[in-house]
């Protein structure tokens, strides 16, 4: 493992976000979504599906009688929602925010039992089944993400109360799991307690915590199968008997090691890989790298929509076959696009190198932020590439695709998993290791690091998504070492000035590495060109032959029906297209627009048959209009697509 | 209703189908199949699902004990069965048949109620809760069914046991249905006995039985929903409570009249919509008329695929909407063909014209020969244009597409469906009025008709589909008339010679009308030109842009990966390409099989990444080969495409 270069994440609190792009997304995450979130979780929201999550610890707590109510891993809503706050409170003062969150706090710990023992679902069903279906009731997975809220929590407030009693749920936890004789040989249903456990242990340094990592991964999908052995005695039935992935939904059919492409949900899949590298960036373990590396193909070189969205089916929201990607029967949770920045991320700051950037930015710019409507107050969970409204509606194939983002859900994993990444973005813009300061993403933060000791105040600038130029100004400090500034994948031409001077720096794994001696008013120029790009698929990907996307810089575009009219599928576009790129600050929030000649084949179609001798027709040269991919269906329901006739 | 010109088939055994195309599937049917569904009817083929059918008669005739195993419909496959063992009567001598056949109908008999009852599932049961869930338990379609194979077997031996068991039965529901006070205002769940009660109703002019069959066709839908009530009263559970179609999967979420599209359970549409003609035809109902014509529009003008498939949908085996014909996901159940032709041939028989017998042939050359493997003992129930194994493996959204036909189903509607079409397909290709004999399919067939009251025994031979050569000699007889012979609708260019001599008929409606005094050894010769033909779809249909389909004649190609290869999204057809037509009789029963230069894209993908900047790439130059649509899946599992890419 000594080949790798580990760096590391910055304090939350030392890469804040100073507006730009993803500024703005995270100022209404600030104003809108975490308030609006709270006012879910308590049901307030009027005409949106319950939550039930504050009442379920209401009355765990004992504070008030009733049933739980709510999906069994309700409980993760309230955690995920915590743990946005905690990565708010770090970006913005707020007290009353941070009494709600202290509120809600204690609430969750009187909810605990004397064990340690903290899952709603179960303490008010009967605490003697807890622990007997961790195939499908997420007890585990509840208890991640609570450890998560905890140690963000703890990490930007400096308050221990949920970081405490989480730590007795997961010393309980170690009690009842492991590999010796009497415990129980089990491991999460749904995965990311394998990632919350390792944050701990960078916490605690507590070897069993990280043990426990390494237990739930290296024991997952070990014969007899533990889901197998557990289904038999409680008797649940088994959703996914029938189904060609069967336990590979819950990546556990067989070992890790053993799993070679991205199978299952594909949520699930994101967040085993995740834990994978976490643990073997703690452990050294070689095999478990490799395995993460070989999944890392899987998904990005096969099983990866051009969105950066994941999940090629519906059915178990789940990974499906090489090279298969329907634009539009695609399930693309909002969430598993999330799951694989969280996986970009961690390859990325154990071993710096442009592809793991270039699928984090991806994931970012488009399949993430689509999840959310430019007011941050409907979501997405299905991100879609290709959408007719009536096929939505009369398609039961296409009924999970929705052309308007929705309030909250029944089950509304996704909104508050977006809060969490979208605040907590300063952790994936900048890493460091001893002697290198590494920029992956460049939106407008001012950052504090240390090179080589010696604490540096940087000032980044970043017209991003709209404009290349990147700037980069030593406010105060002075140190010796390098500055690593990524060159984008999609990016075939810059320019890189040092102080004024037109510089050469070596590049190496898509960084281009500046060494020298940095003090106040020392700069960095990266002027990035960016132009209207066409690509295509790899032509394997059968949706997409004889179809291109439109993209600039880190964004993919859409063409949508309230700029180009229906019927998408007329529509072509000549890959030599001549493009116009207009900055539109009226619309969706400020966007470029980009124009185009395209072709619109309106021809009518004579005969009295649907099918006919073929007849060459005549397109008419129309005016095509494409939109940023994320900000699709904020103007009402209509057609949108990506992939777009060439020709 | 005047200006229709009524048209009736001929009795079976006057139109003897002679060798060609479809004569050796009869005899495949004969030699094979019904032997092989006797055997499966009786749970003797090994490794197929069970059927129970015989055992179920059995322990409903009181001859052993036992419970009612297998599907709820399971009747309807004997009958199915024999109504095919009726037409096999008429083509061929087999007193073995008509032995089992006979001992069969003792045993249906032997298990009839005292009031005429006869379901083995609830005698079984419990006939106390007999028409108790006819939205869901099929009894009123195995009445039907029963019913016609008892019409049939009257038809073509003569013996009439099972006719007068079944008018028994029919006047039980007939006490029991109907719109008087404390009668039950229902209809069945799934069609057919609206067709079969006008069958019977042919031959015994009953009033009642017609009255019936109307009433099961205008009471359906109207509201209060009989189905609602019902399910209200027996608490069953309504399976399509929260899909898009709801009660429109019966077709009874509104009267029939008020019913614009084809919706819902494509067999069950088709059976409805052929009732709904037997009921207009029978009764001069000009808005019942309209309704079906209507619906023909909405089935054959915007929602049937070119292979005369029909179902867009697995989930509920369903229509979804207009131009909405994905070539992958598509049920194109091989019984919505087969009933496709039976609304066809009604619509034909009433009023003669191509369109109708266009799609009539459309079906039965593809979409329905498509059901079973060329030796007969093997079967689809879901027809695609395009297959990728790997898919129906790993897409659980394609997983109900099968790479290869099975042995039986567990539901088995399919196998003794198209035994009974392809056994009496006499009675599709020939219909007559008083003074025109209409000749709607070229099949070689021995023909007695009636022609203004005179007998004429007519020889017509034809090398379809591989050769356009149709003869119609007259073998006895004398007779003045008209003979309307089928242009069909792929035919660009005939030449029609009578008594050797070039003649120009008029043509209306689609056929040559030749009038004259025909005595033996009067001849007609048509011979229609039939080029390979390059078509493409109505551009409404998103799945077939920038797609071609190869067809010949009545006939659909396709691309199977056994002669080109797989990865059949990367080959390209230009629209103008030069074909060669060579008949090979060694391959697949022998066929014609087309030969064009197309191309293949196998320019390596260069990237290092799943999408990359548009580059140009050069596809290869490569032989392709095309095999009728209906002979795929004869060779082993491997890909297949109707619809290939133009250019």
């Amino acid at each position: 493992m000594n080949a790798r270069r580990f760096t590391d994440p910055l304090p939350l609190k030392d890469v804040m976000v100073r507006g730009g792009f993803f500024g703005g997304f995270q100022k209404t995450v600030l104003d809108n979504v975490i308030p609006y979130q709270w006012e879910a979780l308590n049901d307030r929201v009027p005409d949106a599906a319950g939550s039930f999550c504050i009442s379920n610890f209401e009355i765990a707590a004992g504070l008030k009688q009733g049933a739980h109510r709510g999906c069994v891993f309700q409980d993760s809503d309230l955690a995920k929602w915590l743990e946005s706050v905690a990565y708010a409170l770090a970006l913005r003062d707020d007290p009353e925010l941070m009494r709600t969150a202290d509120g809600v706090i204690d609430l969750i710990v009187a909810a605990q039992m004397d064990d340690g023992y903290l899952n709603t679902y179960y303490i008010i069903n009967g605490p003697e089944k807890r622990f007997t279906n961790l195939r499908d009731n997420h007890e585990l997975y509840c208890f991640g993400h609570m450890l998560e809220a905890a140690v963000a929590y703890y990490e930007t407030t400096g308050k221990d109360k949920l970081l405490k009693a989480m730590i007795r749920y997961a010393d309980l936890i170690d009690s009842l799991f492991g590999p010796e004789e009497g415990k129980l040989h089990g491991y999460p249903g749904h995965e990311v307690a394998e990632m919350a456990l390792i944050r701990l242990y960078g916490i605690t340094g507590n070897p069993r915590h990280l043990a426990l990592a390494r237990y739930f991964i290296t024991e997952r999908g070990r014969s007899p199968l533990y889901f197998e052995e557990e289904g038999k005695k409680s008797g649940a039935s088994f959703y996914w008997r029938d189904t060609n992935f069967r336990y590979q939904y819950y990546q556990a059919g067989r070992p890790v090691t053993r799993q070679h492409d991205a199978e299952g949900h594909a949520v699930r899949a994101m967040y085993l890989m995740s834990g994978i590298i976490d643990v073997a960036r703690c452990t050294g373990d070689e095999t478990l790298y490799d395995t993460a590396l070989e999944l890392w193909q899987s998904v990005t070189r096969r099983r990866m929509y051009v969105t950066g969205a994941v999940g090629s089916s519906p059915v178990g929201e789940s990974f499906t076959f090489d090279y298969d990607l329907p634009n539009d029967t695609v399930y693309g949770e909002t969430c598993a696009a999330i799951g694989l920045a969280f996986f970009a991320r961690r390859l990325l700051f154990m071993s710096p190198r442009a592809q793991y950037a270039d699928v984090l930015e991806r994931a970012l710019y488009n399949g993430i932020l689509s999840g959310m409507s430019l007011d941050g107050r409907r979501f997405f969970y299905v991100n879609p590439l290709e959408v007719v409204p009536e096929a939505t509606q009369k398609d039961e194939q296409k009924r999970h695709v929705k052309v308007e983002r929705q309030k909250w859900f029944g089950c509304a994993c996704c909104p508050p998993n977006l809060a969490r990444i979208l605040t907590s973005l300063g952790q994936y813009m900048v890493s460091v290791s001893a002697d290198t300061a590494f920029f992956h993403l460049y939106e407008s933060a001012d950052i504090r690091l240390t090179l080589n000791g010696q604490p540096l105040s940087v000032s980044l600038r970043s017209g991003l998504p709209w404009d290349g130029a990147v700037t980069l100004l030593i406010e105060s400090g002075e140190a010796s070492g390098t500055l690593a500034m990524r060159i984008p994948g999609w990016c075939r031409d810059y320019t890189l000035r040092v102080n004024g001077e037109t510089t050469d720096a070596p590049v190496r794994d898509g960084y281009a590495l500046i060494s020298g001696h940095w003090q106040k008013g020392s700069q960095v120029e990266l002027t990035l060109s960016m132009p209207v790009t066409v690509i295509a698929a790899d032509p394997r990907v059968r949706e997409n032959i004889g179809r291109v996307a439109v993209t600039r810089g880190p964004l993919v575009y859409c063409l949508e029906e309230k700029d180009n009219g229906d019927a998408l599928h007329l529509v072509s576009l000549p890959h030599d297209a001549a493009f116009t790129v207009r900055h539109d600050p009226d619309l969706l929030g400020g966007v470029d627009v980009i124009t185009a000649k395209g072709y619109r084949d309106d021809t009518e179609w004579p005969a009295d048959s649907l099918y006919a001798p073929f007849a060459a027709r005549q397109p008419k040269e129309t005016a095509l209009t494409f939109i940023p991919y994320y900000a699709w269906a904020n103007r009402g329901a209509g057609e949108m697509r990506v992939w777009v006739r060439e020709g």
